[in-house]
């Protein structure tokens, strides 16, 4: 059974003064698109940077995550912290992640250049960033994840297969 | 009374060598652009990174500058060292600006892709470099200002309008 | 007579288990389309950081290579290192080349996003991470050595002349 993390970081959501949109939004995506079983193991975190680390490397490397996908803290705003947190626990940096979000969300909206989000490697665990929007969310995960089953094949976690009506995961020809 | 940084980085403009046209082209476009009153702050320094720092904090700490751009010093040659001044005073890096300058100057020449403009915020003050020649401040800065009140508002800076003939500052709805 | 370096990065060619075919790629591509006399200096180093560091440093310090292209190692897998070791390396980055690289290679793949290229500037030496696979260096390569001539002036490195039915690189006018 693949593993799949979902951490909301929000001061607000972990108060309870705000209901979590986005964790239960990128679960929703997930069971409607993936083929493959997985359980999705959530965790909600303020935005305090330790804390949001700490559950990074617990589902990375405790829970044996393949996937790890955070929404929440990207922006500019003082309390945004969840880029630095990512970069802090990350192997390898995957610039091409955020500069394609910022890309597909520049189509909507001009101000998806203040988006910070980035991914990373983590041993055999891909971190991504999503945005907070649940909206958002799901134009960015429908088009990013194309690539994500071959990244993670890469990484040598387990094989991820998709409903192609949605996603196409692509996987070039083996040289 | 807001106050607006413009900071020149040139060598040649220090000595004297050569007229200084992107502070001026900046603030023309500001007087031109903005609707909300504004006080601009000018410096001029050599391409020298301790001395770019050292205005960059002074136009942010002791200012107050809700909005610095710089102009100058962003090019792969030796002396070109404005980015990692910016990058070393900054809280946070707003990656998003540079590649949107890039891509908009790549409709105009395949060599954009040689800019190293950053962004970054410091404290409530948003840092960005803008290439040296007039003509490009102005294809970059129209187009990247619709996301800049907005990113201002986010750092709790002053809310900042603009002619909407020229610049439709986008606000998204608030979650 | 200027030295261009050529780095094949990869455990597998360094074994004789496979056969080396982005080097070759890289130096057919420049003998077809560089008009200025060249000399290649080839290497092939196996996906270790240290002995990338090494041969970069050399191309660049030693040989005096106004362009070193490297191909292999900027996947996301964990023997993929060649864009840290050409970070460590770097006097600057140039943020530009991977974003245009990627953005190249995404009109043909959506798995462009984990190619992880960077360039840097060392000394004179413009170092330029190029994918792996013979078919993306063609792609990349042509489209990318528009701003490559500009950029090695701008270090004061030599000049470099093109077969303009192939590449026309561009020079903006004198400031």
């Amino acid at each position: 059974m693949v593993k799949i993390g979902v951490l909301t970081v929000s001061d607000r959501a972990f108060r309870g003064e705000y209901e979590d949109l986005g964790g239960p939004k990128i679960k929703e995506w997930l069971t409607r698109v993936l083929v493959t079983s997985f359980e999705p193991v959530s965790r909600l975190v303020p935005d305090e940077q330790g804390l949001i680390e700490k559950a990074l490397v617990e589902l990375c490397d405790q829970e044996g995550c393949a996937l790890v996908l955070t929404t929440g803290g990207t922006g500019p705003a003082l309390r945004d912290v969840t880029p630095e947190a990512t970069l802090a626990i990350a192997h390898k940096v995957m610039d091409g992640f955020g500069e394609r979000m910022r890309q597909i969300s520049l189509r909507y909206v001009p101000t998806a250049i203040l988006s910070r989000q980035v991914a990373v490697v983590r041993g055999r665990s891909l971190v991504i960033n999503l945005p907070g929007a649940p909206k958002s969310i799901d134009e960015t995960l429908t088009e990013l994840f194309e690539a994500v089953p071959y990244c993670i094949e890469l990484i040598e976690g387990p094989s991820l297969e998709t409903d192609p009506s949605v996603v196409v995961a692509f996987r070039p020809k083996k040289k």
